[in-house]
């Protein structure tokens, strides 16, 4: 079974209206070019950093929320729909929410690793703003099952593991890297995440913004379960796009069949 | 702490004394040049084709762990002796041993997953010859412990991070990628290793044969625990050398302290 992808790398807008306006027109751009399925970005109503979360997150998420159920149906489109601030009572979740093409929500990810870190010109606490998660995703659509994780858990092989174990095809990692990480471990992580698992990889990233105080390492890109680039791009805005064959997957763990030599009496193994 | 460590890419002779006493002088120099720890490749004394396996094996393997036990005490090295054919019974084992500065056996891990694929241009079955071990390797050294795995292993991450959990602070692999897996995967899942546990990594493979029917991908690289590497090299024969500052693994893992976020509530983390 073969659909298209579209991953819109949008520059997230300090004004959130902005911002949705823009990230409409390119859902509806990438829906006229064939798109099957949309990817927008972690944080892509917001700008990323600490001050903006709670702003953004006093609007509260419908607007946000409303607006991307309106583009999916109104384009025919499934849509990943990055991430944004999620207001549940006292907390503020990192959550991705997906809509199917009836614009009908089907699933939703609450980030389940924080970016809490401490890097030689890369601090950051996501911890002081958001509780994190406590789900898996895996959901179901047409195609068939997909996996949906945020930014800092793609650094975690278990659970991503668990996500291909219950049937996921296709994994999506709407994600925001920096000038610091991106360049040690954007590209490593998200292809050897592909490999290990022999899944399909998607990872939607925000454009850079020059001269903001978080500047985005951007580099999108489409992974097939080999591990090769099937589209990427750099940091600038743009939709990327790639035809995807599901057949593919078999026939890489045909051809290199690691699910079958793993060793679970020896270390645990997802179920 | 800090240590210098040594690999030792040699290419793997037709015949075994020759190469036995190739082995041996390559130690011998990497030791003069003050390594502490120096790896071998796998199947550093058997040419990697499943005719060798079985010829090889059937010397018998004590004169090569006779020969690395000599080179560790006379050159008072940590020697990790690649890997080569261990006979036991009716069985062989793709295995490595590990000999301290005295010449004493500290470790030995059998291949825990076999080589078995079938991709383009590349169809090998190592379960035709070789049992597959048992047992996850992390032994103590004078410098703290230590994890131990062979080539394929690599794919598998859940075996990393339980080598990681139980304390490994350098992981060795000796290893021969190929033509075909070599420049798909080799530099990415050594690396991607090395970040997901923030430990460091030393990967040592053969020099090339060319024409000979498994050509290896050679590259052996030792790695930091931020991904960097700290020293690498291409196909040919030669002695690498890094000097390795294990302070270097509690500084990553404050910068970025994934152990701290592992969420085994979620998925299963070996320990």
């Amino acid at each position: 079974m073969s659909l298209k992808i579209a991953v819109c790398q949008l520059r997230t807008e300090l004004e959130q209206d902005v911002t949705l306006a823009k990230a409409g027109s390119m859902v509806k751009e990438a829906a006229q070019s064939g798109a099957d399925m949309v990817a927008l970005p972690e944080m892509f109503n917001c700008p990323y950093s600490s001050g903006f979360f709670r702003k953004i997150a006093s609007l509260g998420h419908e607007k946000t929320v409303a607006a991307m159920s309106r583009w999916a149906r109104e384009n025919s489109v499934i849509l990943i729909g990055g991430s944004i601030p999620e207001v549940d009572g006292e907390r503020i979740y990192n959550t991705s929410f997906v809509f199917d093409r009836n614009g009908q929500q089907i699933a939703r990810h609450r980030k389940v690793h924080l970016f809490d870190v401490d890097l030689p010109g890369m601090r950051f606490k996501e911890s002081d703003t958001f509780t994190p998660g406590e789900d898996i995703t895996v959901f179901d659509t047409e195609y068939g099952k997909m996996g949906l994780a945020i930014c800092f858990d793609v650094r975690f092989p278990e659970l991503f593991r668990a996500m291909a174990k219950r049937g996921a095809q296709i994994i999506f990692l709407p994600a925001q890297f920096n000038m610091t990480t991106g360049p040690a471990h954007w590209d490593l992580q998200l292809r050897c995440r592909a490999v290990d698992n022999e899944c399909f990889f998607v990872a939607a990233t925000a454009a850079r913004y020059e001269g903001f105080d978080y500047e985005c390492w951007g580099h999108s890109m489409i992974i097939d379960p080999y591990g090769t680039k099937l589209a990427d791009c750099d940091e600038k805005e743009q939709i990327i796009y790639a035809d995807v064959d599901l057949e593919r997957i078999a026939q890489v763990r045909a051809q290199l069949p690691t699910f079958l030599h793993l060793r679970s009496e020896l270390y645990p193994v997802a179920e």
